[in-house]
């Protein structure tokens, strides 16, 4: 299955999608094949380039139309080369007084219908030249090697040495220099499927692939990235082509259609670090550039990196197919610049003096171990909702933050800095969501008292509890520990600064309470079903009020 | 099995790839953990965006490191939210006095941990935004859908308005503007495979994905391009999405991860032709932007084109993730321009003029006739290497030639017209590799004829040989038509313009005589082992010796 209509629609379709969605023009051909052009191209103004063959290699060819590349394509029909007429139309309709060059993959059948359309052509008065592209070298002792995704680096020199001004014969011979420099070789662990055949593949992995689903020079055994570069860089005696190419190499790597955009950067890794990166002076790809439909597998060219091939592919183009190429280079660590404004307090985990009476830390070690001795109550009150880990993960909490108080690292004289520091504990030593969401609130409010420059507690849980709805996303009402939380909150800002807490812990109880008839919307046990929570309170809002309680017994 | 190595080793090695080739730097961080930073990004310089996430959706969010997109990325695990400390240091690292904004998935532990590493940011005094992006909207009725692929528009919002130094109240409102507005929902045929598990999907193809494999809204039956495609649309609602956004829309096509480039552009075909391409202002894609590793589906994004998305996406940028945005319209049809210089000769295939004794014509229409009598037996010298149809097809193109000579219609009178005309009617009636490089020759020798202005037909001959080497790559002794034809030319320029007829046909025959004992290295015959073929001529080159023969004999 794949997300095909059928075979006979696929060329059409691509074209027209392609067609779409580029400056690509197709042009109305005596016999209704396709021929495309880049938009805009005036053939009076340089050396035409021209390429072609059949479909399925997608974006080669077509998507190489564009400024500095491609003038004309002649897409054939799925894996077949284009008929001459069509070869010839294109010849016609963008070749002017300087010529064209026609770039040939070394295929029969293309070979023998652009080479007719070229003596055609000619017989027209046109200056055709043709450039033959044989980079496979998986078959040392055949005479007639294919053409590859090599093609593509031939397709940008010979395109911008004419949209730089070079004669006919100038593109021509430079294209058939560096075609004549190319090593290709593939590896593929899946065969291409065709669009209407479903069938399982029967072949295993094959290294030295064609592009046209024929079987690889021999079956190969792969077992991960590593050992699939080194084959394919010991079948191209990449060591030895490296070694002997003075200014280093240009390397491909081409995904035949099949690899995840993440096994392309794994392949980058490891044939990197195999070729050397000071050694591949440009690097095209990880992409998709000369294809064989869904074929799972990749191929690498290597070439000399000449002066006139790596300025050709840095130069710019509007062909929609081309990637930029990289400079490989070691990967580069900088350091942390920390803090990067001036006017900024100093990062906090220092120990904050204690209060002269010690009534508050001595409140908030009382809440802590009232926390921790309720662990195994609201385990069970999260059973129903999630993992049951709602006391654990509270009391773990609130025994660091004890720890704290009772070495008298943790005071409140510096009522913000004091917040900062619960938070970072809760951060590292808590754990879960709740974790997160109440170091989240310990450092709005934090940094509420900072700001305030007094100890506004009801303000500093407002900030608190809005950074928790914040970045949580849940509301008062959808059963989590905000309805403790704000009903608490409201209760310590009413009476004008008089502080009952008494009624604030009440309030938070109630809170709590009141959770037994909510339906959950946030969180983990808004994937639950409503009958399995109904009846019992929340385990956060009860840790709250929990908390609140043992705070405001010890304060009254 | 695919190209990773290990599981553990999957984002480290992806690192490596990317960092290797890409303007980006690692941050030494504190605790190791991965924090990447554009290269060059200056703290001072505006509003810096910052973005990330589980890895396993690359290019997301590195790729989009660039200038006018991101200036940190926090990659986590795969699948999983990175810590708190590293979303952290990538704010500390990039954050100036202008302030910065984070962009944010809409799942549980990236906005806890992006929210939480906000909190700590602000109390270090830095100004930072969250924008959250929930675009999914395949369950509408779930509180916080999750972000998907429209992520990718917000980046681009946000780092363009940032690199236009807008502030950053201006670039996060801006931001979440453009979140509120998208919608997304995926369709794939398959999961994606995680690293080292290699078990065969037990889920069928699914409407409404999210991208960390957990199971879609919906299993739908696909059958093709055109299905999945509507199903998506309709699930979308886009026809009325689109009747209600009356500047367009913009529309992204996101490839999961698993679809070839042909399904890319099946797929924009059948997107553009559903949704109108005047409807589509822009396009993003077919492209992987948000992967879900290997998945075998695509993902469409809506959202209004408003003024401030469209000139943000037309923004030019250095992340190499991130692809041009087409604007989608019909594909255009250009007429053919016919021959494009002026200073060329008539397009040939009119009847050319007879010479006045008609002997030339006699022994054309002769030699055709001995080919076509000759069928059986070339078509069995073809067998041991072909398909045998060698005579039938070289019967096919004298029958067809014979007609014109004896209609009148073929003249020689004229000889570079009745040469570009005898090539004409063997591209078209003879068939085969044989039928193109026969016409080659023939349009070669032709134009020779033209230039030469004289009917020098050794020189003729020669050219037209010179053609047939050059386009179909075989040599003399290849076991080839060649053979006879390059000995019968060399007799033919002996003697200084006395032609011996009979001893060019006793050269033609001597050559082909001589390929029984050749090895064939061109041509099909070149795959079939020599103990096949050895024995008996190469049928092309008896074809030929017979066609001399017969000439020579009706000329003498």
């Amino acid at each position: 299955m794949a997300f095909y209509n059928s075979r006979a629609h696929l060329v059409p379709e691509m074209l027209s999608g392609l067609l779409s969605t580029a400056e690509i023009d197709r042009l109305g051909t005596s016999d209704g094949t396709a021929v495309l052009v880049r938009r805009g191209h005036d053939p009076q103004a340089g050396v035409a380039v021209i390429s072609g063959g059949g479909s399925g290699h997608e974006p080669a060819h077509a998507g190489f139309l564009g400024d500095g590349m491609l003038a004309a394509a002649v897409p054939g029909s799925l894996f077949a080369s284009p008929p001459v007429s069509a070869v010839l139309e294109a010849i016609r309709a963008v070749t002017g007084p300087a010529g064209c060059v026609l770039i040939i993959k070394n295929y029969t059948g293309d070979r023998l219908n652009f080479g007719l359309a070229a003596e055609r052509a000619r017989e027209e008065g046109l200056d055709v030249r043709t450039v033959l592209v044989a980079d496979d070298v998986s078959l040392p002792e055949i005479e007639q090697p294919r053409g590859l995704a090599g093609t593509v680096l031939v397709h940008k020199v010979a395109g911008h040495l004419a949209a730089a001004g070079a004669s006919v014969e100038q593109v021509a011979e430079a294209a058939q220099r560096i075609a004549d420099g190319l090593r290709t070789i593939g590896l593929a662990l899946t065969p291409a499927t065709l669009p209407g055949e479903d069938t399982e593949p029967t072949r295993g992995a094959e290294l030295g692939l064609g592009i046209h689903n024929e079987p690889g020079a021999r079956e190969v055994d792969v077992d991960g990235a590593a050992g699939a570069v080194q084959q394919v860089l010991d079948a191209l005696d990449a060591d030895e082509f490296v070694r002997t190419s003075e200014h280093g190499v240009v390397a491909v790597l081409n995904d035949l259609g099949g690899c995840s955009p993440q096994e392309g950067l794994v392949l980058t890794h490891e044939l990197l670090d195999r070729l050397g990166r000071d050694a591949v002076t440009r690097l095209l790809g990880p992409a998709r550039l000369m294809t064989s439909l869904d074929m799972h597998g990749f191929s690498v060219t290597l070439a000399p990196a000449s002066e006139e091939l790596v300025a050709a592919l840095d130069a710019p183009t509007t062909a929609p197919g081309w990637v930029r190429p990289s400079r490989p280079c070691a990967p580069q660590r900088v350091p942390g610049v920390g803090v990067a404004t001036g006017e900024v307090a100093a990062v906090v985990a220092e120990a904050s003096p204690r209060t002269q009476d010690g009534r508050l830390e001595d409140a908030v070690a009382a809440a802590c171990r009232t926390l921790e001795s309720a662990q195994r109550e609201l385990d069970e009150l999260d059973r129903a909702a999630g993992d049951a880990d709602a006391g654990t993960t509270f009391a773990a909490g609130a025994q660091a933050v004890r720890g704290l108080v009772e070495s008298g690292d943790l005071g409140f004289d510096d009522p913000a800095a004091a917040m900062r520091r619960i938070a970072r504990t809760l951060e590292t030593a808590m754990g879960g969501s709740s974790g997160v969401l109440l170091a989240i609130l310990a450092t709005a409010a934090g940094r509420s008292l900072e700001t305030d420059g007094r100890a506004d507690w009801s303000g500093a849980l407002a900030e608190g509890i809005a950074a928790v709805q914040h970045h949580g996303g849940a509301a008062e009402g959808d059963r989590t520990m905000l309805d403790a939380l704000i009903p608490a909150q409201r209760a310590l800002a009413e009476g004008d600064g008089v502080v009952v807490p008494a009624a604030v812990a009440q309030a938070a109880a109630a809170g709590a309470g009141a959770t037994a008839t909510l339906t959950a919307r946030a969180g983990r046990a808004a994937y639950v079903p409503d009958s399995a929570t109904q009846g019992s309170p929340d385990a956060g809002a009860a840790a709250v009020a929990k908390l609140v309680r043992a705070l405001a017994d010890s304060l009254s």
